[in-house]
């Protein structure tokens, strides 16, 4: 029940087309997932948030896998059945091993209990925590 | 502001001095941050919460900075100040660069987006994500 | 499976019944949503929610489709699935085009990402923004 | 407290004044604040930042003061003070009037309540709401 | 630094005055804090919060101070710094013990990390569950 | 399509089968949710989690049920269907009555709007809220 349903490739315009290419290339793969096609009904936000994804996710001072994982993170934290399903395969894909993924999660499920305590014990940010790191 | 002040060292129970001696060995420090000592009135959940973190962020599959990051991506996405701070200061003394800590954060900040934009377009879950890992 | 199911029209009782009348009136529809049958099981909830949303929602500094599309940018920034499809139906029935919905999810989407920006590199709020109002 | 602290204008690289400039420019205003100067340390994530929000908040199929309405909608769900402080004197700039403030911030706190109401009864999507809008 | 700034006693108009009377009538004390004097610059909001907040509030199948602790465990899940440090004073008003804070706490700090970790398991909800309790 | 499916009892190593044997008894059950078997296939998450939800759901200076309300609150801000689905059931196992449950959730929903309000009008903390508990 996507709000405009899916955009498929050959019902495509050329702007989008050139969209779903670059996707296809850049990923190596051969298909489009769902949430290309689902906001490919707006061509300006498919692009942009595209060119964003391709940018951010290339390899940098992080390896892509480690990128994947991070994404992940903030997918489960925010609770994003969509994005966790499609990342867990993605980082599958880039190297995750089951270890990888329970040790990951781990850390997400437990860093969600010391974010509340803060909050209920109105913990104060220590002075040493401040100076800036330049 | 705490909400039962800071436990300090000096005036701490045995059963929390323990603690304390315990975090200061494995973090390689020798003080100890507000969080713990706002917890502190509690000594169960000082301990039980300790316990987690030192086995959830000693390395395995991933090495403690990796983890660091995770744990600081899953803090700004909640919005928790302390943590944010505390945590930032831990990865760089964990051998985060510059360079990382941008990307980290590039990361984070754009995953926050297609994380909503699934959400509006109500996309659904593609079959071929829908396969156990295992 | 709603937690105590549907409390549909002809089995509600006087109380229930007079809210659904007013609902139906208001909205100019013949239909009462689950959200609403789903709540009906606590009368005095159901009464203050509609009550609420009935005086909230009328016109007033805005037009009615700009508070759809505002409730519709908190829901999906809480990620409620049954909010935003009620809403962007909603919407669409208030007069919302296709560009606005398009527009709309840009925004909210990439405000997303200054909200954690913001939190990650730790922004002080400037002088100039701590004036109030009036 | 900002992470590397802030960069002022007569210190920035070339690359970070032509952001400045056209924030300046665009903004039709003399100074640049926090959360761009906190940002510049990351040449590249300032640009993208900006190119973003410079072209996502232009008048479109909305006049300007309704999508600062919108960010500002989103903010207060997500509990970031910077970018309330930031958005609401931008808003009022815009032409925000009290009375505009009062009624979305109404909206905005009411729709949280039924955000939580639909998780809390579990309710299911109306068929009537699973219709594409296309 | 709020918004419209307080709206003191003194200066308040009588709708406000009456609203302001009620609250410390119903609440025993004789002061309004901050967040009451500075939802009165919009004095309908002010009344319909109020109104909510004491029906609501209100001894029924909970005593007022489970109802407190409960609005504690919310206000710490969203991360409200306000409604914590005001919520606390209150359940410590109306019989909180220490030992009850440190459960409450251990219950809230805890319950965040299954809640993402269904998430990033992907659990799917048992049949067993999906029984309405009616 | 839990992430690595389910660890059914008969299949599980002894140390997994040691844990649920503890669940079901602890519980009082004899049946494993879904919850612990998509977990189980890391023994260590499965293990800790299950020790800590045991010891801080235990009587102590609250109920068993109190507890229960509290997870089910927290469940329900975070948006968690799975937690809510299974919480809900066993909190009415625990003696929670109709009545409890819609006031439970009327505190829950409302906590939300004032939370939010907070945010938009900018409120700071009295001074009055301030005082250490100790």
């Amino acid at each position: 029940m996507a709000t405009f349903g899916f955009a498929e490739y050959n019902d495509a315009t050329p702007e989008v087309k050139a969209v779903y290419d670059d996707i296809m290339a850049t990923c190596q793969t051969d298909w489009i997932n769902n949430f290309w096609k689902g906001l490919a009904h707006d061509p300006a936000l498919l692009k942009r948030t595209w060119n964003d994804v391709k940018h951010i996710m290339a390899p940098g001072a992080f390896d892509p896998l480690v990128k994947e994982l991070i994404y992940l993170a903030v997918s489960v934290t925010n609770g994003c059945p969509y994005c966790i399903a499609a990342h867990t395969v993605s980082a599958r894909n880039k190297g995750m091993s089951e270890a990888m993924f329970h040790e990951l999660m781990s850390v997400v499920g437990m860093a969600n209990e010391p974010n509340r305590l803060v909050n209920s014990y109105q913990i104060e940010i220590d002075e040493a925590f401040k100076t800036p790191l330049k």
